[in-house]
């Protein structure tokens, strides 16, 4: 299994014992099982050269018994975590841990038994996405596209935030899928708080209204900004609208032409972010408050990174948005965000509603 | 304000400088901001005996810098979080932190600044509920059992797990508040696994069918869970249901006693979990999978804990759940979950759906 192989070769490259994966989305990524929590500690993987352990208590070991290559080990009553992390102390002694993912208190616990060594390869381990990945990605895209379409139907005067987040939502779980986070819907002045919290403002003729949500179809996440006006766009959101939209054509444009060069990979993070950036601050604008952009894949938010310190390298197979905004205090906001994936001689577009300016 | 004094005396008995509040629960209840993401770090608290921070960066700063009690500190490329923690660290040497929700790499970069204290009682912070709080419990609580009410008149014949979780799900959210956690639908020999991933098995005739599902009002949350056979029930069901409710009564009415005699204080989370768990051993059947019953409020599983080890002691504002569960593999399950509050003088029960077996 191609997954797992990149785990060994990292067990091996650091003269390793073992490693210990905890992250939700790594354990996800590893056994297609993604029924754990993500605000609880509910399971670990241990991989190790010979054999792989899932660790985890009753509420799941009769569904995770089914599980190929990954032996259960029970947390219960009469065997604890410690027991259990004791018994494999035997065997193991250094063990790599996703030092971002395991808490102060977990890591006190687990240097009772075992030298700790940070991998940092597993941050990015799921970073360039196969096929299969990607198709499943687009898949969510697509089905965000539809709800885009769908919502505008549903723009009126005196509807509210939250309701048009519902909107969107019960269409996402209609289509038979879910959302990979709760909609942000912001009217008029809200807009110019990037992560608006959706609540009950009720829209009014003329104002700007900022959708962002994203689906998630098999475990993967799609995730899209559109900002649209509601009535008759004047002059100054006309200017901030455009200034955006070039923004972001000139971000995609330099990775396009430098995908079809076959030379994305001489390019990071950091550069396609100030191609973006300084469009917007040469015109006037203040700079983006936020990143331009992120990797996307069982989580919304991985690697890479495009922001103004990111040394991440942009290669193909590499999923990410591409999220230009500007926000005025007491106006309100404009951003457009869409996903994007590296393919070996091409940048392709993974969502496809129109960005144009449009008036509903 | 008294929830800011608590960590002010924690701060003050441990003889520190500051405390670093990170878990979103924790900074919600502090601040009833609850727009930040449960997956990723977003934002720190900082309190000291003189002034209180918020640490959070420009996706955030327009929306917090309205919140009482709280100076801004605002994350951006030219003031990183390091340049933040050094220009902290000139007042600030002893710093209390919540080592459970605290990364290793977090602490290896808070430890370039401060000495880390890791502060148990925060992890147990939010345990005594006021009077608000249990109010808005309540509130949830109530909402959940129209709800059951509600899906019980969309049992039949062919339905999906998935398509009674989305009808849950959706009479939750037309009642203008949010579900607590995706809800879990069980059918048949589904309901054995106490964690089923609710999926897409169709309800025949006289199949078991679990629904787990809680509700959550201004950030507070319940939880409940019921168990209704389809059909008409055998007696192998009959004799589990009618054990599990016993062992749940046997429970309640100790605790109840208890707390009408003021004498609760008395009682831990483990002899309560013994009463129940000892009732369907000694019937035949095989121990809980699980803990007896978890806190709950902000999240849905916090302190205290009712298990085999816990040594909680249950005080009147603690609210929490009582759910014991039989599970036969390859047969099915049986759980039944109520939330209960202790009052000064009795034992309130927060969920009202009725637990008598039920045909559908």
């Amino acid at each position: 299994m191609n997954k797992l192989k990149k785990i060994l070769e990292t067990i091996s490259e650091n003269k390793l014992d073992a490693a210990l994966i905890s992250s939700v989305s790594n354990i996800i990524y590893l056994t297609n099982y993604s029924n754990f929590s993500h605000l609880e500690r509910e399971a670990f993987l241990l991989i190790s050269e010979k054999k792989n352990y899932l660790i985890t208590d009753g509420r799941y070991s009769e569904a995770v018994s089914k599980i190929p290559s990954f032996e259960l080990l029970e947390i219960s009553d009469n065997n604890s975590l410690d027991d259990i992390l004791k018994s494999l102390s035997k065997k193991i002694k250094k063990l790599g841990v996703q030092d971002y993912n395991i808490s102060l208190s977990e890591g006190k616990k687990l240097k009772k038994y075992f030298k700790l060594i940070p991998l940092k390869d597993l941050e990015s381990l799921r970073i360039i996405k196969n096929e299969n990945e990607i198709q499943k990605i687009k898949k969510a895209c697509q089905i965000g596209d539809e709800a885009f379409k769908y919502i505008q139907e549903k723009i009126k005067s005196g509807v509210t935030e939250k309701e048009i987040a519902f909107e969107i939502e019960m269409f996402i779980k209609k289509s038979g899928v879910d959302i990979s986070f709760p909609p942000i819907v912001a009217f008029g002045k809200n807009s110019s708080i990037p992560h608006h919290q959706t609540g009950n403002t009720k829209l009014s003729k003329n104002q700007i209204i900022l959708l962002d949500f994203g689906v998630k179809f098999e475990n993967y996440c799609s995730d899209m900004t559109r900002t649209v006006f509601f009535g008759k766009a004047d002059d100054k959101f006309r200017k901030i609208y455009n200034t955006v939209l070039k923004s972001q054509k000139s971000a995609i444009e330099q990775l396009n032409n430098l995908a079809i060069n076959g030379k994305s990979k001489m390019v990071n993070g950091k550069s396609i972010d100030r191609i973006a950036r300084s469009h917007i601050i040469k015109n006037g604008f203040p700079t983006i408050p936020h990143s331009l952009g992120h990797g996307i894949g069982i989580e919304v938010h991985e690697p890479p990174r495009l922001s103004p310190k990111s040394k991440d390298i942009l290669k193909p197979g590499m999923v990410f948005s591409i999220e230009p905004g500007i926000y005025i205090p007491n106006y309100g906001g404009v951003r457009i965000e869409d996903l994007v994936t590296i393919r070996k001689n091409k940048l392709e577009l993974l969502t496809h509603s129109p960005r144009k300016l449009t008036e509903v």
